[in-house]
């Protein structure tokens, strides 16, 4: 496959991709920060998302979900606010979020089915709905960096620094860009919910398959985040692909296919690494990968389920090479492994081989425990398939920060 | 139903119920606390158990299986020690577990398959099988109250308290009695696994309703309890009928049947209360109910989605009531439910009203959450049944204890 390597003299943004514009404006739903997005595609761009799998969805959810049935995957703008997440507002919440929807359309003369919204921040709370239709008037997207640099400041909330990542690749001899953009620090802070991403490409693609695209990509990434185990109301992954790279369209199982594919996946990934590392009072990401597993599922599941661990999690930051933990959290899966010829590494050192302790030499363990990535890899040894996951430790921090009152 | 109400002059313990010795002692598998427990019915009881669902099952796990099945379910002998879960231990393992339940075989003139063994401990560390055999040379079980607290300190490890509970009714003119000790801090310490329960009675029943009686017992209180997620290669809970309190054979669907399941599931409750509370680091118990469900194994589910939730329990620790959590862990539940008209109440208050916020007085709420014992009520008004959980608040205690070296 064709990457291109050379050092590029701007960083990717997601107005990198050719007939991307953005914006990032402070409009008052925060008290000092950037609180109110603009991603816009004059041109219109096929689209795919996403969606969380909590039942109580926000009303931009709801919104954004209509507005992309009723185009079949149509969109020209992206309109995110933070601050305020717009969910378990009941019936106003929804007025609120058709009535930003509505804003934008006007303010950039489009159809309101080619508008999609999305939110975070605090529920419960209705819209300061004045304040975000004066904002929409402010909005002035453009190509320029800085504007997309504030595109990826306005999504936050928790977040200790923007999220952004890129890929080029060339597709029969143009250069696509993908590129990324994301907000989450792993953990639903207080009230502050919600993972969000929104990737560019001007590759050409139609909508039904770059959802197939986006729904692999997220699977193997976003999806392997495991922090607290909670999940939001508002999470959206939204991909738009403008077309303006002049490209053929991609089609399905061609070689233009899986270099496309793999782009998306590498960008969703440096995301969800960011999002991992972000966590709520992280020191440091832990990358576990299981292999020798029948299947990728199963090993995905099993990786996720180290991650996730409370205890795992706080051994790690503990920095104890502790596979007892490991092992319990291998064994407490729901569907039937061999247990009797599993093999743990942690860093260098393999603690565990064929399910039986292996001397090791706990102060190097340490050491090792103590830097910023931690990996952890397991073999089942009972097939050739494997699953990764990423998350964080648990820490004092996390407690200190989700402990504290909302007010 | 008729429950003796009478305050008794000693407390209830696995040796009230007629048939049975116990004894406590240390033989050096810990360093100072005692370390090895024998429960004895010499005339042998109908037994039922319910063991671990983690694939990673400790030898004395498999030896008790093999010997409950061997005999059908009669158990004279239940040897427990703490220290080590010889579990992780491969072939030798095996080796040391079936060793133990020899020896209390010769010991106390019993066949091996009417001995069952429990451990719990550090796992990956061979058995000191000498000290072990040793020590059971020197068990000497009794009917005195002391010996049977004796065998309630012996099973502990990480626990800050013995943990013991008991409930005697009226069988057709006898008084039966039922009485149980469990171990367990409801989170799994370094190494240090495990949840164990043994419940003894007078009451005449076969082994298998005993069976159906105890898993419906468990399913409704051991399993209730939600700490970290995490679950031991260890956990056991058994019961051991002797039938001496000369009543007749307990049948079910009969009246007695009712009550006798009735007074093991609160002996259970009892116990699985005082291992949420002890959970590592807590600071109070959470009981969690979810009315109006279709049917009470989604309201359990439920409620345990919410009690498991580290936001809610990190929050609940902050003395916080943030709803908003609440309802993110009840949206967040693999089964579809009306996510609409749910009404949520935190101590004393109504903070959800279907599905929206209520206004309701913070600092009452705080102080409400200041209490040993947090109450959440959820009505998803959908059905008429009930289901529910506990647990305990995530603390600093709960990273320190766990992030500590296994050394």
């Amino acid at each position: 496959m064709t990457m291109l390597n050379v050092q590029l003299t701007s960083p990717l943004t997601v107005t990198t991709p050719k007939g991307f514009k953005a914006t990032g404006i402070h409009v008052g739903l925060r008290r000092k920060r950037k609180d109110l997005a603009l991603l816009l595609c004059e041109g219109g761009a096929e689209a795919a998302a996403v969606y969380t799998t909590n039942q109580v969805q926000a009303a931009p959810i709801t919104v954004t979900k209509q507005a992309m049935a009723t185009s079949g995957g149509k969109v020209h703008a992206v309109l995110v606010n933070s601050g305020n997440a717009n969910a378990c507002t009941g019936q106003l919440g929804l007025e609120h979020a058709y009535a930003s929807q509505h804003a934008v359309a006007e303010q950039f003369h489009l159809a309101p089915e080619h508008v999609v919204i999305a939110s975070t921040g605090i529920i419960g709370q209705p819209m300061a709905i004045d304040t975000l239709l004066q904002g929409i008037e402010q909005l002035k997207p453009d190509t320029e960096e800085t504007q997309a640099e504030d595109f990826a400041t306005a999504i936050l909330t928790t977040d200790t620094g923007t999220k952004t990542a890129g890929r080029q690749v060339l597709l029969n001899g143009e250069v696509v860009s993908i590129c990324g953009v994301a907000k989450g620090s792993g953990m639903i802070h207080p009230n502050m919910a919600t993972m969000l991403g929104f990737l560019t490409t001007d590759a050409a693609i139609d909508a039904g398959f770059l959802q197939d695209v986006l729904k692999t990509a997220v699977n193997r990434t976003f999806n392997c985040i495991t922090v607290d185990g909670d999940s939001s109301t508002n999470d959206m992954v939204m991909i738009l692909a403008s077309g303006a790279a002049q490209t053929e369209a991609i089609e399905q199982g061609t070689t233009e296919a899986d270099q496309f594919q793999q782009a998306v996946d590498q960008v969703c990934q440096d995301l969800a690494k960011q999002i991992a590392r972000d966590g709520e009072g992280a020191t440091k990401l832990i990358e576990v990968k299981v292999n020798g597993s029948k299947d990728e599922l199963l090993g995905r599941k099993i990786a996720k389920q180290i991650v996730g661990s409370s205890l795992v999690k706080t051994a790690i930051f503990g920095e104890d090479a502790n596979w007892g933990r490991i092992v319990a959290a291998i064994g407490s899966i729901d569907e039937p492994i061999d247990v009797s010829q599993i093999d743990i590494r942690i860093g260098s050192q393999t603690v565990l081989r064929q399910s039986m302790p292996v001397l090791f030499d706990e102060a190097l363990a340490s050491n090792e425990l103590a830097a910023d990535v931690v990996e952890i890899e397991v073999n089942l040894n009972q097939g050739t398939k494997s699953g990764h996951a990423f998350g964080c430790d648990l820490t004092y921090d996390y407690i200190k920060i989700n402990a504290s009152y909302r007010t």
